[in-house]
Protein backbone atom coordinates (compact mmCIF):
# COMPACT_ATOMS: atom_id res chain seq x y z
CA UNK A 1 0.00 0.00 0.00
CA UNK A 2 2.81 2.88 1.01
CA UNK A 3 5.06 1.68 -1.79
CA UNK A 4 1.65 2.07 -4.28
CA UNK A 5 1.07 5.59 -2.76
CA UNK A 6 4.75 6.81 -3.27
CA UNK A 7 4.08 5.51 -7.23
CA UNK A 8 0.82 7.45 -7.19
CA UNK A 9 2.85 10.67 -5.86
CA UNK A 10 5.96 9.91 -8.53
CA UNK A 11 3.21 9.61 -11.45
CA UNK A 12 1.62 12.86 -10.87
CA UNK A 13 4.91 15.05 -10.09
CA UNK A 14 3.83 15.65 -6.17
CA UNK A 15 6.88 13.21 -5.04
CA UNK A 16 10.54 14.07 -7.00
CA UNK A 17 14.14 13.55 -6.43
CA UNK A 18 16.47 15.64 -6.42
CA UNK A 19 18.20 19.39 -4.80
CA UNK A 20 15.03 21.43 -3.14
CA UNK A 21 15.86 24.40 -1.48
CA UNK A 22 12.63 24.58 1.16
CA UNK A 23 10.64 27.59 2.09
CA UNK A 24 12.57 27.78 5.19
CA UNK A 25 15.61 27.75 3.60
CA UNK A 26 16.40 24.56 4.54
CA UNK A 27 18.13 22.20 1.64
CA UNK A 28 16.52 18.74 0.84
CA UNK A 29 16.90 15.78 -1.14
CA UNK A 30 13.57 15.87 -1.83
CA UNK A 31 10.83 17.68 -3.03
CA UNK A 32 6.48 16.69 -1.84
CA UNK A 33 3.55 18.18 -2.90
CA UNK A 34 0.21 16.67 -1.05
CA UNK A 35 -1.83 19.28 -1.76
CA UNK A 36 -0.81 19.14 -5.29
CA UNK A 37 -1.41 15.79 -5.19
CA UNK A 38 -4.64 15.35 -3.78
CA UNK A 39 -6.32 17.19 -6.96
CA UNK A 40 -6.21 14.17 -8.34
CA UNK A 41 -9.46 12.20 -7.32
CA UNK A 42 -7.28 8.45 -7.67
CA UNK A 43 -4.66 9.57 -5.53
CA UNK A 44 -6.76 11.69 -3.08
CA UNK A 45 -9.22 8.55 -2.43
CA UNK A 46 -5.95 6.46 -2.01
CA UNK A 47 -4.52 8.88 0.77
CA UNK A 48 -8.19 8.87 2.24
CA UNK A 49 -8.37 5.57 2.61
CA UNK A 50 -4.70 4.88 4.47
CA UNK A 51 -5.96 8.01 7.18
CA UNK A 52 -9.16 5.57 7.28
CA UNK A 53 -7.26 2.44 7.75
CA UNK A 54 -4.77 3.97 10.34
CA UNK A 55 -7.81 5.50 13.05
CA UNK A 56 -8.97 1.83 12.84
CA UNK A 57 -5.92 -0.11 13.54
CA UNK A 58 -5.32 2.67 16.13
CA UNK A 59 -8.68 2.93 17.14
CA UNK A 60 -9.02 6.65 17.08
CA UNK A 61 -12.83 7.61 17.41
CA UNK A 62 -13.71 11.24 17.03
CA UNK A 63 -16.65 13.59 16.95
CA UNK A 64 -14.92 15.59 14.12
CA UNK A 65 -12.20 15.87 12.18
CA UNK A 66 -10.43 18.94 11.37
CA UNK A 67 -8.18 20.30 8.54
CA UNK A 68 -6.20 23.75 8.22
CA UNK A 69 -7.35 25.63 5.14
CA UNK A 70 -5.98 25.45 2.53
CA UNK A 71 -3.80 22.41 1.86
CA UNK A 72 -5.36 19.72 4.57
CA UNK A 73 -9.09 20.37 3.35
CA UNK A 74 -9.10 17.73 0.08
CA UNK A 75 -8.00 15.55 2.50
CA UNK A 76 -10.30 16.30 5.19
CA UNK A 77 -13.12 16.33 2.90
CA UNK A 78 -12.22 12.83 1.38
CA UNK A 79 -11.74 11.18 4.64
CA UNK A 80 -14.92 12.93 6.24
CA UNK A 81 -16.78 11.05 3.13
CA UNK A 82 -14.92 7.77 3.86
CA UNK A 83 -15.97 7.49 7.12
CA UNK A 84 -18.74 9.74 7.65
CA UNK A 85 -17.91 11.84 9.92
CA UNK A 86 -18.50 15.63 9.65
CA UNK A 87 -15.13 18.05 9.31
CA UNK A 88 -14.17 21.40 10.33
CA UNK A 89 -11.99 23.77 8.16
CA UNK A 90 -9.44 25.98 10.95
CA UNK A 91 -8.59 29.09 8.69
CA UNK A 92 -5.38 30.33 9.37
CA UNK A 93 -6.13 33.85 10.52
CA UNK A 94 -7.68 33.86 14.14
CA UNK A 95 -8.59 36.46 17.25
CA UNK A 96 -7.57 35.08 20.55
CA UNK A 97 -11.40 34.45 21.67
CA UNK A 98 -14.15 33.36 19.78
CA UNK A 99 -14.22 31.23 17.15
CA UNK A 100 -15.54 34.23 14.59
CA UNK A 101 -15.20 33.17 10.92
CA UNK A 102 -12.19 31.14 12.12
CA UNK A 103 -13.22 27.71 12.38
CA UNK A 104 -15.83 26.58 9.80
CA UNK A 105 -18.59 23.74 10.22
CA UNK A 106 -20.11 22.82 13.78
CA UNK A 107 -17.91 22.62 17.03
CA UNK A 108 -19.05 21.99 20.75
CA UNK A 109 -17.85 21.81 24.10
CA UNK A 110 -16.25 18.41 24.72
CA UNK A 111 -16.22 17.13 21.03
CA UNK A 112 -13.19 14.94 19.95
CA UNK A 113 -11.70 15.72 17.29
CA UNK A 114 -8.26 14.92 15.05
CA UNK A 115 -6.18 17.56 13.31
CA UNK A 116 -5.18 16.14 9.95
CA UNK A 117 -2.02 18.04 7.92
CA UNK A 118 -0.95 17.41 4.74
CA UNK A 119 2.42 17.24 5.40
CA UNK A 120 4.36 18.27 9.19
CA UNK A 121 7.56 19.95 9.07
CA UNK A 122 7.89 21.27 12.48
CA UNK A 123 4.18 20.73 13.28
CA UNK A 124 4.18 24.51 14.41
CA UNK A 125 0.99 25.24 12.01
CA UNK A 126 -0.49 22.04 13.44
CA UNK A 127 0.00 22.91 16.84
CA UNK A 128 -1.22 26.14 16.82
CA UNK A 129 -4.65 24.66 15.03
CA UNK A 130 -4.83 22.34 18.10
CA UNK A 131 -4.26 25.00 20.92
CA UNK A 132 -7.00 26.77 19.34
CA UNK A 133 -9.45 23.90 18.68
CA UNK A 134 -8.56 23.44 22.74
CA UNK A 135 -9.61 26.69 23.23
CA UNK A 136 -12.84 26.81 21.48
CA UNK A 137 -13.69 23.94 23.68
CA UNK A 138 -12.48 20.52 21.65
CA UNK A 139 -10.42 17.25 22.83
CA UNK A 140 -7.78 16.97 20.53
CA UNK A 141 -5.20 13.97 21.21
CA UNK A 142 -4.44 12.96 17.96
CA UNK A 143 -2.47 14.45 14.76
CA UNK A 144 -2.51 12.85 11.22
CA UNK A 145 -0.27 13.12 8.31
CA UNK A 146 0.77 12.14 5.07
CA UNK A 147 4.16 13.01 5.09
CA UNK A 148 6.23 13.32 8.15
CA UNK A 149 9.35 15.10 7.20
CA UNK A 150 11.00 14.08 10.62
CA UNK A 151 12.76 17.32 11.35
CA UNK A 152 11.27 18.08 14.53
CA UNK A 153 7.54 17.64 14.23
CA UNK A 154 6.87 14.52 16.25
CA UNK A 155 9.22 15.38 18.87
CA UNK A 156 6.99 19.11 19.37
CA UNK A 157 3.32 17.42 19.02
CA UNK A 158 4.23 14.55 21.51
CA UNK A 159 5.50 17.20 24.13
CA UNK A 160 2.34 18.48 24.02
CA UNK A 161 -0.11 15.56 25.06
CA UNK A 162 -0.50 14.13 21.32
CA UNK A 163 -0.37 11.22 19.72
CA UNK A 164 1.11 11.62 15.79
CA UNK A 165 0.70 9.13 13.36
CA UNK A 166 2.24 9.89 10.07
CA UNK A 167 1.08 7.69 6.48
CA UNK A 168 4.69 7.96 5.29
CA UNK A 169 7.83 9.19 6.80
CA UNK A 170 10.84 11.07 4.87
CA UNK A 171 12.90 7.86 5.50
CA UNK A 172 10.31 5.92 3.60
CA UNK A 173 9.92 8.89 0.52
CA UNK A 174 13.73 8.23 0.29
CA UNK A 175 13.89 4.67 0.33
CA UNK A 176 14.24 3.53 -3.32
CA UNK B 1 -34.40 14.62 -4.98
CA UNK B 2 -34.38 18.46 -4.57
CA UNK B 3 -37.17 18.49 -1.57
CA UNK B 4 -34.73 16.01 -0.16
CA UNK B 5 -32.02 17.97 -0.31
CA UNK B 6 -34.02 21.05 1.52
CA UNK B 7 -34.65 18.44 3.68
CA UNK B 8 -31.23 17.77 4.50
CA UNK B 9 -30.45 21.62 4.40
CA UNK B 10 -33.19 22.02 6.82
CA UNK B 11 -31.76 19.46 9.37
CA UNK B 12 -28.17 20.93 9.84
CA UNK B 13 -29.94 24.40 10.22
CA UNK B 14 -27.80 25.44 6.55
CA UNK B 15 -31.18 26.31 5.46
CA UNK B 16 -33.55 28.69 7.82
CA UNK B 17 -36.75 30.82 7.38
CA UNK B 18 -37.52 34.43 9.26
CA UNK B 19 -35.37 37.65 8.44
CA UNK B 20 -32.35 37.86 7.72
CA UNK B 21 -29.93 40.53 6.65
CA UNK B 22 -27.00 39.72 3.91
CA UNK B 23 -23.51 40.83 4.22
CA UNK B 24 -24.77 43.64 0.73
CA UNK B 25 -27.41 45.23 3.29
CA UNK B 26 -29.90 43.83 1.65
CA UNK B 27 -32.96 41.92 3.03
CA UNK B 28 -33.97 38.44 2.72
CA UNK B 29 -36.87 35.82 4.03
CA UNK B 30 -34.30 33.04 3.96
CA UNK B 31 -31.19 32.04 5.26
CA UNK B 32 -28.91 29.28 3.22
CA UNK B 33 -25.73 28.26 4.10
CA UNK B 34 -24.17 26.04 1.81
CA UNK B 35 -20.32 26.24 3.29
CA UNK B 36 -21.52 25.19 6.57
CA UNK B 37 -24.17 22.43 5.21
CA UNK B 38 -20.64 21.07 3.64
CA UNK B 39 -19.39 19.92 6.28
CA UNK B 40 -21.96 17.12 6.77
CA UNK B 41 -20.42 14.42 4.27
CA UNK B 42 -23.81 12.93 4.11
CA UNK B 43 -25.62 16.16 3.04
CA UNK B 44 -22.21 17.18 0.95
CA UNK B 45 -22.43 13.71 -0.91
CA UNK B 46 -26.00 14.21 -1.81
CA UNK B 47 -24.57 17.96 -3.55
CA UNK B 48 -21.98 15.99 -5.26
CA UNK B 49 -24.45 13.84 -6.67
CA UNK B 50 -26.68 16.39 -7.50
CA UNK B 51 -24.42 18.19 -9.51
CA UNK B 52 -23.05 15.05 -10.80
CA UNK B 53 -26.83 14.60 -11.78
CA UNK B 54 -27.13 17.90 -13.79
CA UNK B 55 -23.40 17.42 -15.37
CA UNK B 56 -24.80 14.25 -17.18
CA UNK B 57 -28.18 15.66 -17.92
CA UNK B 58 -26.54 19.00 -20.25
CA UNK B 59 -23.85 16.64 -21.55
CA UNK B 60 -21.21 18.73 -19.74
CA UNK B 61 -17.85 17.41 -20.15
CA UNK B 62 -14.60 19.15 -19.00
CA UNK B 63 -10.79 18.63 -17.99
CA UNK B 64 -11.20 20.03 -15.13
CA UNK B 65 -13.26 20.89 -12.13
CA UNK B 66 -12.87 24.83 -10.18
CA UNK B 67 -13.53 26.01 -7.27
CA UNK B 68 -13.25 29.54 -5.68
CA UNK B 69 -11.47 28.94 -2.24
CA UNK B 70 -12.88 28.37 0.53
CA UNK B 71 -16.41 27.38 0.14
CA UNK B 72 -16.65 25.61 -2.99
CA UNK B 73 -13.59 23.66 -2.06
CA UNK B 74 -15.58 20.79 -0.56
CA UNK B 75 -18.44 20.74 -3.04
CA UNK B 76 -15.27 20.55 -6.31
CA UNK B 77 -13.45 18.00 -4.04
CA UNK B 78 -16.47 15.67 -3.23
CA UNK B 79 -17.83 15.99 -7.25
CA UNK B 80 -14.31 14.99 -8.40
CA UNK B 81 -14.28 11.74 -6.52
CA UNK B 82 -17.75 10.95 -7.65
CA UNK B 83 -16.74 11.84 -11.31
CA UNK B 84 -13.55 11.26 -11.16
CA UNK B 85 -11.95 14.43 -13.01
CA UNK B 86 -9.24 16.10 -11.50
CA UNK B 87 -9.96 19.54 -9.74
CA UNK B 88 -8.33 23.10 -9.17
CA UNK B 89 -8.38 25.55 -6.14
CA UNK B 90 -8.80 29.08 -7.13
CA UNK B 91 -7.93 31.85 -4.45
CA UNK B 92 -9.24 35.17 -4.36
CA UNK B 93 -5.79 36.95 -3.98
CA UNK B 94 -4.70 36.90 -7.45
CA UNK B 95 -2.09 38.82 -9.63
CA UNK B 96 -3.37 40.19 -13.10
CA UNK B 97 -0.43 37.63 -14.82
CA UNK B 98 0.43 34.42 -13.72
CA UNK B 99 -1.08 31.95 -11.84
CA UNK B 100 1.61 31.42 -9.26
CA UNK B 101 -0.24 30.56 -6.19
CA UNK B 102 -3.61 31.52 -7.26
CA UNK B 103 -4.18 28.28 -8.77
CA UNK B 104 -4.15 25.02 -7.04
CA UNK B 105 -3.55 21.87 -9.51
CA UNK B 106 -2.81 21.69 -12.99
CA UNK B 107 -4.09 23.83 -15.47
CA UNK B 108 -2.93 23.68 -19.30
CA UNK B 109 -3.51 25.56 -22.41
CA UNK B 110 -7.51 24.96 -23.62
CA UNK B 111 -8.62 22.67 -20.67
CA UNK B 112 -12.03 22.70 -20.42
CA UNK B 113 -13.43 23.77 -17.17
CA UNK B 114 -16.41 23.95 -15.09
CA UNK B 115 -16.57 26.68 -12.02
CA UNK B 116 -18.38 25.56 -9.03
CA UNK B 117 -19.61 27.71 -6.81
CA UNK B 118 -21.73 27.06 -3.17
CA UNK B 119 -23.89 30.11 -3.90
CA UNK B 120 -24.57 32.63 -6.55
CA UNK B 121 -25.98 35.94 -5.69
CA UNK B 122 -24.58 38.37 -7.82
CA UNK B 123 -21.75 36.22 -9.60
CA UNK B 124 -19.57 38.37 -9.25
CA UNK B 125 -17.24 36.35 -7.46
CA UNK B 126 -17.60 33.32 -10.06
CA UNK B 127 -17.23 35.19 -12.89
CA UNK B 128 -13.83 36.88 -11.69
CA UNK B 129 -12.68 33.03 -11.30
CA UNK B 130 -14.00 32.64 -14.92
CA UNK B 131 -12.16 35.51 -16.07
CA UNK B 132 -9.01 34.57 -14.45
CA UNK B 133 -9.09 30.92 -15.46
CA UNK B 134 -9.63 32.37 -19.10
CA UNK B 135 -6.73 34.65 -18.36
CA UNK B 136 -4.77 31.66 -17.76
CA UNK B 137 -5.44 29.77 -20.98
CA UNK B 138 -9.38 27.75 -19.46
CA UNK B 139 -11.88 27.48 -21.88
CA UNK B 140 -14.59 27.93 -19.62
CA UNK B 141 -18.39 27.74 -20.78
CA UNK B 142 -20.25 26.45 -17.53
CA UNK B 143 -20.91 27.65 -13.95
CA UNK B 144 -22.47 25.22 -11.95
CA UNK B 145 -23.97 26.52 -7.88
CA UNK B 146 -25.99 24.40 -5.74
CA UNK B 147 -28.10 27.77 -4.87
CA UNK B 148 -29.21 30.66 -6.99
CA UNK B 149 -30.37 33.63 -5.20
CA UNK B 150 -32.00 35.14 -7.95
CA UNK B 151 -30.99 38.38 -7.49
CA UNK B 152 -28.98 38.56 -11.27
CA UNK B 153 -26.22 36.12 -11.07
CA UNK B 154 -27.54 34.02 -13.71
CA UNK B 155 -28.41 37.12 -16.21
CA UNK B 156 -24.60 38.25 -15.24
CA UNK B 157 -22.62 34.70 -16.12
CA UNK B 158 -25.14 34.78 -19.88
CA UNK B 159 -24.12 38.18 -20.35
CA UNK B 160 -20.59 36.35 -20.43
CA UNK B 161 -20.99 34.06 -22.35
CA UNK B 162 -21.73 31.34 -19.51
CA UNK B 163 -24.11 28.62 -19.49
CA UNK B 164 -25.81 28.57 -15.64
CA UNK B 165 -27.14 25.77 -14.02
CA UNK B 166 -28.03 25.85 -10.43
CA UNK B 167 -29.54 22.84 -8.36
CA UNK B 168 -31.73 24.93 -6.08
CA UNK B 169 -33.28 28.41 -7.04
CA UNK B 170 -34.45 30.34 -4.38
CA UNK B 171 -38.37 30.17 -5.44
CA UNK B 172 -37.57 26.84 -4.77
CA UNK B 173 -36.08 27.28 -1.22
CA UNK B 174 -39.09 29.49 -0.33
CA UNK B 175 -41.70 27.11 -1.66
CA UNK B 176 -43.03 25.13 1.12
Amino acid sequence: MKTCLKEHLKRCSALRYGSFTLASGAESSYYVDIKRASTYPKVLRRMARELEGRMLDEEIECDRLAGVVLGSIPLVVALSMEVCIPFLMVRKERKSHGTGDAIEGKLEEGYRVVVLEDVITSARSALEAVEFLRENGAIVEHVLTIVDRETGGRELLESNGLNFHAILTAKELLEE
